[in-house]
């Protein structure tokens, strides 16, 4: 067949994605290349997930056959083209450019693993662009963890035009929603794993993503890219009690400002990553506090709007960082009811995001 | 004293890049802190090379103490402030801004190894941007092999208004030429430590940069900037003779163009690193081939001003990547004389440098 030479790197970098390192099974490390329907599919597994991509072309002849990932992407990434001819014989691969060509030796497309397809009729539709902004924010609070499969996972739960996306390690928990374009006829709760959702994150662009759900997998359909990933069995934690219903103290500051003081302040948390925040509303200011008996004291204050009673808490500041740096908001409200309960982190001006944090008790 | 946040942070980074990690003695993780003539000095070592900086301020009362360079340099970097106070009392570094305060525990500056200090008058003057520019062509040249002392510098000829600096790993060589400022009363030639050089290129800005030579040290002096290193005794290979005086075929090629060429042809040479490169007068093109039983192979035409006879050659790709990233220039010139014949690279319409490249005998 004959594509572009953009059209196939586009394809090749987005079905690279799920190719990890160290796979025990070499067709792993393999994109399948089989022509379906006037367009090359382009298809890549690690049995848990999988990428399908189409790329549009002239086909002179249907053919399959799997190479290589990582070579093939580099190599396409490197030569000037602009069209590529492709064409597979005897497990090789022939690619075709103006001034270039290549053979790469390839596996049959027999041993690679099947690709579960969903039946199902879409289920609903979600903007892509805005169901990325909400996985970025809620999936790095997911417990990455093999003994405990639910929260290895993050939570779809669609009701009517809501997903509320949800994950937590049971030290801190994330939650965000986004509207859907088509309502749903019944609520429906999912657990996708999180590195599918991560990935998902990753290679949604704008336009409409549409889902689809199946027995025991789901699938998410964009223009000319589709990911489809196994479901995590078993009941997610009933995280809603968790959520305090009021606060004592709230305070809104810069979020890159925090980032920052963060930053400087845990150079002297390293024994136990603790760092004391004193909220006081008479001077509109928050202290962060963190001390080593090896390495030395650090007090800095931050100007905040502070409304309620003075308080302190103390945080793991990593529990603290990944939340702000996963925001793109310019400002952020910290929630606190005390010392010894659950606080809040919210987008100053958003009402579709919370993230709650437990303190450590000194 | 008090100094501005910005005039500690750049001193700080320029000389937090002596510190390796993992150094035995802790006090080499340390910068020293030190009042002197009105200005703080900061000064770091390896034991083979140092580096000084000052930074200008208000010094109250004399004082020296030495703090591990990593966290003061983490800290400086992330607090917000525009002055600084900073003060030394029982080993331990106050430093105090607007909104912030820290104590870091140190160690005594009587632990700190001595810095040579040169004597001497100033050998020569030169120009600080071009010469960072010829450091960084040449010193990636040097072999970094600890049984082979005097190659694993690079070689300082001081003649007349010339400074030449040659590195090679008996595989390739790279000379480059920079002017001087104030012409050398007499020819003299020092190997200097390739990592200290490299510090240099990175250090050194805009300016003039003088040059100071000691019995067993050489010293660079730029505004508010010092690097120290120790000499390399024995005797440089005469790098001169393996220079050939004409070639036979010459090509003028894209620099960019021949890199991503380079790196594509490069995933078919895993198991050697050989590439094959056949210079066509004929038809301006130099065809890049590589193969490997494994993986597949590859043929690559780029268009070329090629003069002389047709002509072949084999390269570790390494070799030519290395130098081709190291240089700025839009074109270079890749002059051949034959398969068994070393080869040279310059850059297209500059004169001040070349590089030697052993061919991979077939």
């Amino acid at each position: 067949m004959v594509c572009t030479k953009k059209n196939l790197n586009s394809g090749l970098t987005i079905t690279s994605r799920v190719i990890g390192s160290g796979n025990t099974l070499p067709i792993l490390n393999n994109i399948l290349f089989k022509t379906e329907e006037g367009r090359l599919k382009l298809s890549s597994t690690n049995l848990e997930m999988a990428i399908n991509t189409w790329v549009g072309g002239k086909i002179e002849e249907e053919g399959e056959i799997t190479v290589p990932a990582r070579l093939i992407n580099d190599y396409v990434n490197n030569i000037a083209a602009d069209k590529i001819t492709i064409t597979s014989k005897n497990h090789t691969l022939h690619l075709e450019a103006e001034k270039a060509q290549t053979h790469i030796k390839g596996l049959s497309s027999e041993e690679f693993p099947l690709i579960p397809e969903i039946k199902e009729e879409s289920f609903t539709k979600v903007d892509g662009k805005e169901f990325s902004h909400v996985i970025k924010e809620v999936t790095f609070a997911a417990a990455f963890s093999e003994t405990q499969p639910e929260i290895s996972g993050v939570l779809f739960s669609f009701d009517t035009d809501t997903l509320t996306l949800a994950a937590t390690d049971r030290y801190r928990l994330a939650e965000g929603k986004v509207k859907l374009s088509t309502q749903v006829s019944a609520p429906k709760q999912v657990i996708v794993p999180a590195r599918a959702v991560n990935e998902l994150g990753r290679i949604m662009g704008s336009g409409v993503v549409e889902i689809l759900l199946g027995d025991a997998q789901i699938c998410f359909k964009a223009p000319d890219i589709e990911l489809v990933s196994r479901l995590i069995e078993g009941q997610y934690p009933d995280y809603k009690q968790i959520i305090p219903g009021s606060y004592v103290t709230e305070a809104e500051v810069g979020r890159q400002a925090l980032i920052q003081t963060l930053k400087a302040a845990s150079l002297f948390a390293s024994e136990n990553n603790n760092i004391e925040l004193d909220l006081n509303p008479q001077n509109k200011q928050i202290v962060i506090k963190s001390q080593s008996s090896q390495v030395g004291d650090s007090e800095i204050g931050l100007d905040a709007k502070i409304s309620g009673q003075k308080n302190t808490i103390v945080f793991n500041f990593r529990y603290l960082l990944e939340c702000l740096n996963s925001l793109p908001d310019e400002n952020i409200i910290l929630k606190i009811i005390g010392a010894s309960s659950p606080a809040a982190i919210v987008p100053a001006g958003r009402e579709n995001y919370l993230y709650i944090v437990m303190p450590i008790k000194i």
